[in-house]
């Protein structure tokens, strides 16, 4: 028996995904082995945490709010949500893509009639940087369309699908070669404004920078900077730094930028996606098996 | 030998085209066996059409000027250019649903941080209608993206991906079954206005319609109604009618309408395209193998 505390929230799904699982809801965390949190935010998580609790589900992929709030540690087991909302994400990633190089951002401001040139990714190579569930996810639809991707992971083994693997350490090169990058990568300081702009420069102008990982991966100073330049295609972002993007911000005057104020995982599904990973990793802890997204101390995600 | 005239305009890639398939250019009709029509109108090619010609290239998928204009007989046969665009128009279409489903318009009209509700693709049925090259070409994409595809084409015969496919006697059912309606067909009296409000009530009010095949398809007074009684989710359009879209048409103040303004199939590809099915129909043409794109008169493309 697992006894799971859902918290601070308990959503009708999620408890019904633990119960489907084989566990028992218990209202308390005095009672509790587990603790499934609910909340995008670390805040209130503390009294929780009770000695009782040996495994703690977080409900998103990221999980730098709770790791730079000094609860994630060894003392019990950690689980992100990493993986859970990836399809969905995948999917919104490639929709940012594709409106970008068809030009979608200029012709839904236009009210009159002009001729547009879109490119096409059909034979165009496009970098997905972090090759988790999201990058991983995303590369059917990019080969359906007839594009080769070339993948970033940090081990540099390789990823399914993609024409060829570079690991981390190799990113410098990956900008010339794209025409396009996908950022996929968790935030961690080797991410931390990796895209600056030698690398947009890199890229190029006609290459479209799509961001639905963490805002913090880009260099916001540089990227606006590159843009007016002309010095990039455009940047089609679900994500920001600062976010929520503020209101008069120049990103927002941009005419190839485009912004979907983190989105890409809408609150709809959410629930419903979080309900699946939590039934199944109280399944896999009941039979022991490895549990999806247990955080790595040692990376931090 | 075939001698074949380029006109109006002898673009270099188009010329190269011929002469790479073994054809030789001549600069006047009467010594040419062949006819490249480069132009997407037909003013002016009576003064080509000589007895000798017996063969002539439509430089576009769909004949309906020329048809029209009473220029597409018997005496000879005519080519049109169906297919060899066929992959650009479909990224395009896919682009345009996935940027109607991920709310991307109303995201790329927003100057402020706002939460939208993206659907997903994953799960839903695609009702592609004409199962000519675009609409196959669209298949592949859509099922790397997880969802269905019902097809819709003149004889039934089952399109390649498809889950299911109907024949066009069979498309007033499909309305109410499909989550999303890609227009792939070719204008015909058939085609003409068979989307009116009817079948856009059908086809609900998360629906988006995409047509990136003629705007006559579409009744546009249903449409805009339709539209204004929230009964479909969206429209995203690449051809109208009328075509061009006057300015101050109800279309462009629409929230779920997306408008490309004819652009799906680039000019800069434009030329590149057809030097392909050039030099391959010059080949066959040569061979004695069937022609693509040979237009069949009784049905009218």
């Amino acid at each position: 028996m697992l006894t799971v505390c859902v918290a601070p929230a308990d959503p009708p799904l999620i408890v019904e995904s633990v119960r489907a699982a084989g566990g028992e809801v218990v209202a308390h965390p005095d009672r509790a082995r587990a603790l499934v949190w609910t909340d995008p935010r670390p805040e209130g998580m503390r009294e929780y945490l009770t000695p009782g609790v040996r495994w703690v589900q977080l409900p998103s992929a990221g999980v730098e709010n709770w790791t730079r709030a000094g609860l994630v540690d060894s003392t019990r087991l950690w689980c992100s949500a990493a993986g859970a909302y990836a399809p969905q994400v995948a999917e919104h990633a490639l929709a940012l893509l594709l409106a970008g190089v068809h030009r979608l951002p200029a012709a839904a401001r236009s009210p009159t009639w002009r001729r547009y040139q879109p490119g096409t990714l059909r034979g165009s190579t496009v970098a997905v940087v972090g090759a988790g569930g999201i990058g991983r996810a995303v590369v059917p639809g990019l080969r359906a369309l007839g594009a080769g991707v070339l993948a970033v992971n940090r081990s540099g083994e390789p990823v399914e699908g993609a024409a060829e693997t570079v690991p981390f350490e190799g990113l410098a090169g990956v900008w010339r070669r794209a025409d396009h990058v996908i950022l996929a990568a968790p935030a961690t300081p080797l991410t931390h404004r990796m895209v600056g702009r030698d690398e947009l420069r890199a890229l190029g102008p006609q290459g479209w920078l799509v961001n639905v990982a963490r805002g913090e991966l880009v260099d916001t100073g540089a990227l606006l900077a590159a843009l007016r330049a002309g010095e990039i295609g455009g940047a089609a972002l679900d994500v920001t730094d600062p976010e929520p993007l503020p209101d008069g911000h120049g990103l927002w005057s941009e005419p190839n930028v485009l912004i979907t104020s983190h989105s890409a995982n809408p609150q709809a599904r959410l629930d419903e996606s979080l309900a699946e990973r939590v039934r199944e990793n109280v399944s896999r802890y009941l039979r022991g098996e490895p549990l999806l997204g247990l955080i790595d101390l040692a990376r931090g995600y």
